[in-house]
């Protein structure tokens, strides 16, 4: 199982007035996690882009428990895998960690899109190439 | 049951390179939502902050299921409501629509915290106060 | 002259620890006004794209003077007009208002952008059209 | 005079439908940029806050002008320095850089403020700390 790794500091900006993380940059945190893990899989956005025809990897369902709040200077260790790859979706796990604490889960369910054949203005699902398929879920 | 309206335009900035909103956006338009609810029934979160002691009230647990992209210039109206009140924390639903159709649904689990008596700098669950259970769940 | 005025409640979101708006979050509501000032003149973003063939009318260079802070729950109107239209570019003014005080003001040199007809993957500048010139600057 | 580089991916989450960066990104790439020069030449802005008693380093000025578009994938350096400290101000200097070619440059003009010590709600200029003037401008 592939499993990818990074460390961010949370920032300033990243900050409400209650001097913790505002959650919906936590979404971006995990948007970031997802492209950084099909790149360090050796998938970047751009390839599957352009490589495969693709628009992107809209999200269809997720979800987020937080356990432990942070502050800016914090630093966290998001833990990303692919959970499961089904005929049209495929699942997304994300766990922060703050030193060895469980900080933060969160769950994914995303989709494959391209364009439309009949009309380039509409996403349609598409299916999972084998290779990246193979490169996920092997070893 | 208290519920709030309120209409939303899709902006440029809000969408992606897939010209479709950025999801952790509408993380921010419901939290967006949550703040105008409470200020719409009376306790503005200035409010909360100023007149209850309160630091805020963060997310604990939240969900959205995505049913129907936008793009900007649509507009959403988002529909907003406290699903129930429990000791410690409360649930809310927004309800996002285009035109009829149901296009989002976001589940929240909040609480309300303040400034912990030892110790200001952590935060500590608050009660709800009964004041505002008795406006958001009577009539 | 065309002027666009609208009122934005700052929300909880919008701040950062001190309290006061995070201010990349005024340059967002700066790119909303400058496509709601086009929608509201007749020429919505869609409109752009679709109808004049544009990608987008990205930023060159932008500056913004921060005079009065303001924290959630504020209401300031943002005020905006395009300032000038030359050959290539055209300039916008955006003044930011707490009651009768001047709180921002913030300058944007903009281009009209198409894709380049030997490389659609290239950005290239575009003339402004006529008649949108005339909507602007007369009256 | 202290410089500080950092390496930025941009994500998917940056940009807009153009394919570009969504400029108001970059101010907040700047703002962090400046927290982590500070906390690069040992003034963290937890420091900044709890030893020094300050609430922040807001801006009062701010301007970037951009020469190359980005899009996801790509890799920015951002050089920043603070060129010069006044009796109540400073400013603070980013240059982006793709590769040898300059992309952006951003100006700001910062305060230090703390809490007014009449009214703490209101914040109120502070001076620049010699040990960190020191720090930042010598050698």
């Amino acid at each position: 199982m592939f499993v990818n790794r990074r460390d961010v500091q949370i920032q300033w900006g990243d900050c409400d007035p209650a001097n913790i993380v505002y959650y919906p940059r936590y979404f971006a945190m995990f948007d970031d996690s997802t492209s950084i893990m099909f790149e360090a899989a050796g998938y970047s956005k751009q390839d599957l882009v352009h490589k495969y025809g693709l628009v992107g990897i809209p999200m269809v369902d997720t979800r987020a428990k937080f356990h432990i709040p942070s502050t800016h200077g914090d630093w966290i260790t998001i833990e990303s895998r692919i959970e499961s790859i089904k005929r049209s979706s495929f699942e997304v796990v994300h766990r922060v960690f703050k030193g060895e604490a469980l900080a933060i889960e969160a769950f994914e369910t995303r989709v494959l899109v391209g364009r439309h054949p009949d009309d380039p203005a509409k996403l349609k699902s598409a299916p999972f190439p084998q290779e990246i398929i193979d490169r996920f879920m092997k070893g």
